[in-house]
């Protein structure tokens, strides 16, 4: 009894044995989602230890090839792994606690962080159907709370009805605490959403995501409650941003680097002096994981391929007065890239 | 400039720097949250290290004695601490990676765990507030719920509704998303809510948290959807379950380690046979972290004091059939349990 991706992983990873005890990586393996589990994969098959919590529902929904077994209690990891010599574990993704006790029991160990990060970029037609009907959930929800945002609401009130939205529309639950900024708080990039109640002429900033099937959406927009006359600046950045965004869509290809990529928006923004207030990297992996492996980064010598998935996020913040990004999960097909979240980006002006 | 705490837990933690690169333990010491942050306190003081996305945030809101720098880009963590012979950092919350590179820089690492889980287990009071505060706020929302549960719900739809309820009574998102299983579905301790739809007769088992300024609350609840006249086992269950909850409340106090709680639970459900049902721990140490130090488990020889926040959560599981967990957010407090959830516990029949 085997499972082909946790057998080829484990012959990539090149050790007696490959172990997993993170939820994100056993998910991956298993396609079962649990707060306790030790995948185990030598060349005879793969199991999946659990605790009795998730017994009977791993035993039903496991993905073929495992064989489903109860933890054994009170056993210690390296007493469980006994009679192998190396290990491959993620170093990245283990603790150092875990990593010291089994380097202490004997083990050798081997990283397994690249081999799960190149497998995982690249994701399956399974997996593109989760992102694809997350991102597909997260723009109804988005189109629906529009009409719903009236002067008063709270950034809270107003980030409750998108998650809520966000659900009604299939989603499980969010990718991460949803962002939104009203006014000055959007020249916060990762600002934390609170009380301040929205009023006439205020920038919205709303950074979302949800998750289906256990996989990851992310989006942001920015948006204007009402025109007081007194945002040209800020509708010259928005169309700046809007460009460097579009310029990533039309000119990054399968091949490139992450650097390539971040390099188009940060050059499109230093033609017209933004690019010291563009603070962060372009983009970043989507999957199980809200940030994964490949990065769009001014460092980032990864390449990129057809099925990675990821954010095209530029953004301006301006400390203080206001802030402005525009993201889409997009993914790369026959060497383009292809928007998944597709909600309209002209500057809407509610 | 320091901060008394972080000067405290240096101190205890005896390394000639304690570094935090952990959110919630960065969290805890600066007030901040982030998802990029380097806590670096030595005998002269409290440095707290983020980037530009967070800065202007960290400067306004860090709290008092830290001095918030901007993390220089493209430096090795064992470069910013040159310097240091030996460092306290969390070997149970660090990666691998980050201890090797550490180690090989030629630090001396010291686990600071320990001195991190006894400081956050003991509540301050602002720590108590904000986790009072999101318990009446999870109370609130779910009080709100009941009316709304109507047939042909599906899991989905009550746990979206939930989740809006709690942000609405001021709760910043959940502490962890929410279980809501129907009939059957009570049986998996930790079902992924679905698109079961709710009928008449069906008992409904949801989990519920929500964080207020960055605590968490933790509450479970099991009804009834109208009563079929078929419930006679569950009502039973029900019963013994709130018998062991309450039990635990009435003989649970400070000094008593975590072993002695969870067997007072234990040990009333075995009276009835159904110990063998109740497949997992008493309860769990709530915080920052949804899961935290101490627990309530046969094993656990951690010892209980004031101001310690946990839940009490027994439960009893029969495979395809039914389950019933019944779980508060409590605290220690002159020596005896207070409820911090306290929604009607005797059994709901909607």
């Amino acid at each position: 009894m085997n499972n082909l991706l946790a057998d080829k992983l484990f012959r990539e990873t090149g050790a007696d044995a490959l172990v997993v005890t993170q939820e994100d990586l056993a998910f991956y393996l298993t396609g079962f989602q649990s707060s306790f589990g030790v995948v185990v994969v030598d060349g005879d098959g793969a199991k999946f230890y659990t605790d009795q919590r998730y017994l009977e529902a791993a035993r039903a929904n496991a993905a073929p090839g495992f064989e489903v077994l109860e933890y054994p209690r009170g056993v210690k990891l390296g007493e469980l792994l006994k009679g192998y010599k190396s290990l491959g574990v993620s170093l990245q993704k283990s603790f150092a606690s875990e990593y010291i006790a089994l380097n202490e029991a004997g083990f050798a160990l081997k990283d397994s962080t690249p081999v799960f990060e190149r497998a995982m970029a690249v994701k399956t037609q399974k997996e593109m159907q989760s992102i694809s009907a997350a991102c597909l959930a997260a723009d109804k929800a988005f189109l629906s709370l529009l009409p719903e945002i009236k002067e008063g609401m709270t950034e809270n009130d107003v980030a409750a009805l998108l998650e809520y939205l966000m659900r009604k529309n299939g989603a499980s639950g969010t990718s991460f605490s949803t962002i939104c900024a009203f006014g000055a708080n959007a020249s916060v990039p990762h600002h934390e959403t609170d009380m301040t109640r929205l009023k006439f002429g205020d920038i919205i900033l709303i950074d979302f995501g949800c998750k289906v099937g256990g996989y990851c959406s992310d989006c942001t927009r920015t948006l204007l409650f009402g025109d007081d006359g007194k945002h040209g600046e800020f509708k010259e950045a928005y169309g700046r941003v809007l460009e460097a965004h579009m310029l990533v869509k039309s000119e990054f290809t399968s091949g490139m680097t992450g650097r390539e990529g971040d390099a188009i928006a940060r050059d499109c923004l230093a033609k017209y002096g933004l690019d010291k207030y563009f603070t962060h990297s372009l983009g970043h992996g989507i999957g199980i994981n809200i940030h994964e492996y490949p990065n769009l980064s001014p460092k980032s010598e990864q390449v990129f391929a057809d099925g990675m998935v990821f954010s095209d996020e530029p953004g301006v913040y301006f400390e203080g007065a206001f802030g402005v990004r525009i993201e889409d999960t997009v993914t790369l097909k026959d060497g383009k890239v292809v928007s998944l979240t597709d909600t309209d980006k002209s500057l809407t002006i509610l």
